[in-house]
């Protein structure tokens, strides 16, 4: 892509994201589409009174302003009178307005979102791998059950969802998912990087089996905002959220 | 609504909804809106070679079509040239298409698609309640933990959530999510309907602190459509799905 087809995605909206400071977390795909078109946004995970943000839209007299509905939980985002939840739906709404639906977008945004939808199941079946009884609970108080469900996700899961994505890459003869660049790529950048962080010997595995997801992954990390971002300090490191990475949950 | 207003709903479209047979799964919230809408479709569910049909589907050689992606798992539609799945995508694409968002539709779907995804998470933690472990084992291999899994939703999630729905209702005065009826209304009837059958002692508590809910679940019941639906003989029993019932997971 040219610097100036770059430029020609740029938008003049102002977003902003609320979501948890000091992780990743559901936040991170929302973040790689707003870098990744250059979008101006704001992100309460970087405002010292981010948390306060996000425990406000969280409360039951908050007002996201009129027509809008409040969110059951965060992420967030905010565009101009525009306040919706949910990532996907979140996603689906920036891959529309920062240009990031190759084609024929009424019929494009359809599979962008089918294949967004399925590597999100995913992610909250590795985020479930720490924590199958209880979001409420600690890890160390559903250990034994993790250990039974990060079995099934290592073994039966990751590599059903990645053998899919290794066909889907197949069809469109790579490197991305879709003949051509779709923030569906940016969110299965995501998908692989939170799998091989908690899951590393696994991941590694799976990899010799799925070479186009892995150059998919390798070829994301290279597109010039995305390198940016990665190397900024915008850039969260791993904590404790849905990728985490305990040893023993790793075989 | 009026009779002609209903009329004017009806698409000409052909709509084929590819689906395992023998219970309502996550097929069933879109059959609603094709229902809804008086759409002519088609339905593996109700046909001799129907799990045949859903199994070619979910094999690597099958084709989908000119630029359609294969599924990962079922539901899927097909409708003229596009076969898409994922269940809210499906869905969102057919209350497009079938006029079933209301008011300024490129802004409602985003709010309509919040509801349907957050009605979806709680679905697949009522669906978890019973296999926390491993969708591959039995209920009976996972039940110690299926028991304090189905705890919390019991306990923690099912009030969340639904405290959450009432207060969607109330903002828009009812009895409707949204002021006026949307799709995110049928998929919250299934909602219910399901949460009631895999637990009725405590979702018969929890419509004490939802009454609006309950009164939504009560008007969409009596839409002349959904009613001749629920009693035609196209509506399928619970069964090994989605939605259990276990007496030891309902206390």
């Amino acid at each position: 892509m040219s610097h100036a087809e770059k430029k020609a995605r740029t938008t003049t909206d102002e977003y902003e994201l609320i979501y948890w400071p000091r992780l990743p977390g559901r936040g991170e795909p929302i973040r790689l589409l707003l870098e990744e078109a250059g979008a101006s946004y704001t992100d309460t995970a970087h405002e010292k009174d981010g948390i306060q943000k996000v425990v406000g839209a969280l409360k039951p007299d908050f007002d996201p302003g009129k027509d809008n509905l409040p969110g059951l939980a965060p992420p967030m985002l905010r565009c101009g009178d525009l306040f919706i939840s949910q990532s996907p739906n979140i996603m689906l709404f920036l891959g529309e307005r920062l240009k990031l639906i190759p084609g024929d977008v009424e019929i494009n945004k359809y599979r962008v979102n089918q294949l967004v939808l399925t590597m999100l199941d995913l992610q909250n079946e590795v985020h479930d791998s720490h924590h199958p009884i209880a979001v409420s609970l600690y890890y160390d108080d559903q250990k034994a059950e993790a250990k039974r469900k990060a079995e099934d996700v290592r073994n039966a899961r990751i590599p059903k969802f990645f053998n899919y994505f290794e066909l889907v890459i197949g069809k469109s003869e790579g490197p991305y998912l879709l003949s051509e660049f779709s923030y569906a790529d940016l969110v299965l950048w995501h998908l692989v990087d939170g799998c091989l962080y908690a899951f590393p010997k696994a991941m590694n595995r799976q990899f010799e089996k799925s070479p186009k997801v892995k150059e998919l992954y390798d070829t994301v990390a290279k597109r010039a905002r995305i390198a940016a971002y990665l190397s900024s300090e915008r850039r969260q490191k791993y904590d404790n959220g849905i990728y985490r990475y305990y040893e023993e949950l790793d075989e």
